[in-house]
């Protein structure tokens, strides 16, 4: 299993944020939270990094499914979507979401593979619409 | 290896979720992100649940070491800690931390195990002062 659904796209930070957000819309995922992880390492630490955002993506009937069958599954909600910009490639931005399967790996119950296996789809939906946008 | 380092506290919901993040601040974690899950539910689905809140929470430097060995560990980031009633024991309080080393597990690179047991060090600390206090 490959912990990342990935793809990279040749353009600016500011327009394959703007991008991951509607692809993930357009797949039911509204994001619940944001982390600019350039903007948090600076402030704490001082320290310089390559553009960095984590987006916290939920299907909410999909979240609300895997709760039905594990309530502990909390603690890998929401799926996490990075777009962070490719430092040894400038002009080209990485996007990735994490894999869903891992809910099943981890939780180990496999009346989770269901749900993981639809939210895996619409996540893969999502990253193979940036590719082509 | 568990999913969770967890603890059950005897308490209401609100003086669980101030003494979890005084816990997780003793230990250097900042709470980056907020997810109140049942008003979510509630919202978006019109589902009722009970109470369920999702903490982010975030080492600076355990998370800065952590992306110099990994830049997609963002996946995995930050650190969920989950706090929600247990509906079977009304008065009795759920909080569980996500085992940092799900990180070495999924991502492979045993370069993260000394950032994952740093992690988990003060994780577990911030669990037993919750079960202490």
């Amino acid at each position: 299993m490959t912990l990342a659904l990935s793809t990279t796209l040749p353009t600016d930070f500011a327009d394959a944020v703007q991008r991951t957000r509607k692809a993930l819309s357009d797949q039911g995922f509204g994001v619940l939270t944001e982390i600019d992880v350039t903007a948090t390492m600076h402030a704490k630490l001082g320290a310089e990094m390559e553009d960095y955002l984590i987006l916290g993506a939920c299907n909410p009937p999909l979240a609300h499914a895997a709760l039905a069958v594990d309530r502990q599954i909390g603690l890998l909600l929401p799926c996490n979507v990075v777009v962070r910009a490719d430092s040894s490639r400038p002009g080209t931005v990485i996007v990735e979401a994490m894999n869903p399967e891992l809910m099943v790996q981890v939780a180990g119950d496999p009346a989770l593979r269901e749900v993981a296996d639809a939210a895996t789809a619409k996540l893969r939906a999502a990253i193979a619409a940036l590719t082509v946008a």
